[in-house]
């Protein structure tokens, strides 16, 4: 433990997960006390139809100007 | 706050997803007083081999006649 | 399926919780054409402690006037 | 209830997954009384990109020999 | 890798988790090539009031005769 | 957007928490370009008896010396 799971828009590439990964397990590590070789880190790759914030999915956002 | 993930098989259309959220939102603010601009849902939509009930992959259950 | 999770800080009652059931499977049938005896809905109930919107805790956002 | 989520790196076939759902379905109805026909369980295949253990991607995990 | 989380309405003992896991734990190793070592089960026990199947809480269906 | 759940075996302070949440929002923020208004994050803290690691439950592991 513990196990981290990141749910978001897909768009991100694998050098942005990288350094976010480096960076989480790290606070985790140094805040929490967490065993690094415990941590796990999962993104969640949403398309913009399946993630919705105040009631509008995200791909309805986009189309505003 | 709050989150509301949805998981299932795939198959729904963006406009289903889009009147889902809207009702599941609407039920958050006027049920549970949840405020509008903090509510997140997401489908998390799944081949029909990767959703299992009572043993037996949805994607087995088709075979049924 | 599908399965629902709703994660948010505790505080609702079941009364609350029992509405909203009511209407977030009512609206999976309606909208998403899912069988009602599959759906599933779970309430994740945290402490203020243990959730966080932009950065800062729910229970020291509750600190501001 | 229950509902059973498991989260890796994809590359499982289906037969795979069909072997592990009725061992862990067995298993819910065997040690822990739940009935068998509420019973989920649900696959999360994740990119090699999508998943890391110890700060390390699993694609990066790969390029060891 | 894999992350293993079962969702379900509290009243199990420990000595019952400790016989899920390792059937869970086996289950994976033996049929989805998972290494032991990296094999997370985490239990997420919820009170009757927070778990619903077919629109009703869990709580409620116990009143039943 | 993004949502990030973090679970763990319960132990670590309110302050602990606070400062994880800072790192991981801000983390997510420099590399991942998310808005920090969206960015949710939540812990889930289980009894050392809900999460296994290795098939041992963390309350068995801490039976060691």
């Amino acid at each position: 433990m513990p196990h981290v799971q990141i749910t978001w828009v897909a768009g991100r590439s694998a050098e942005q997960k990288r350094k976010i990964v480096e960076r989480v397990t790290q606070a985790l590590v140094e805040e929490g006390r967490a065993k690094i070789e415990n941590i796990h880190v999962t993104f969640n790759d949403l398309p913009a139809t399946d993630y919705a914030e105040a009631g509008v999915l995200v791909a309805d956002q986009k189309r505003a100007p």
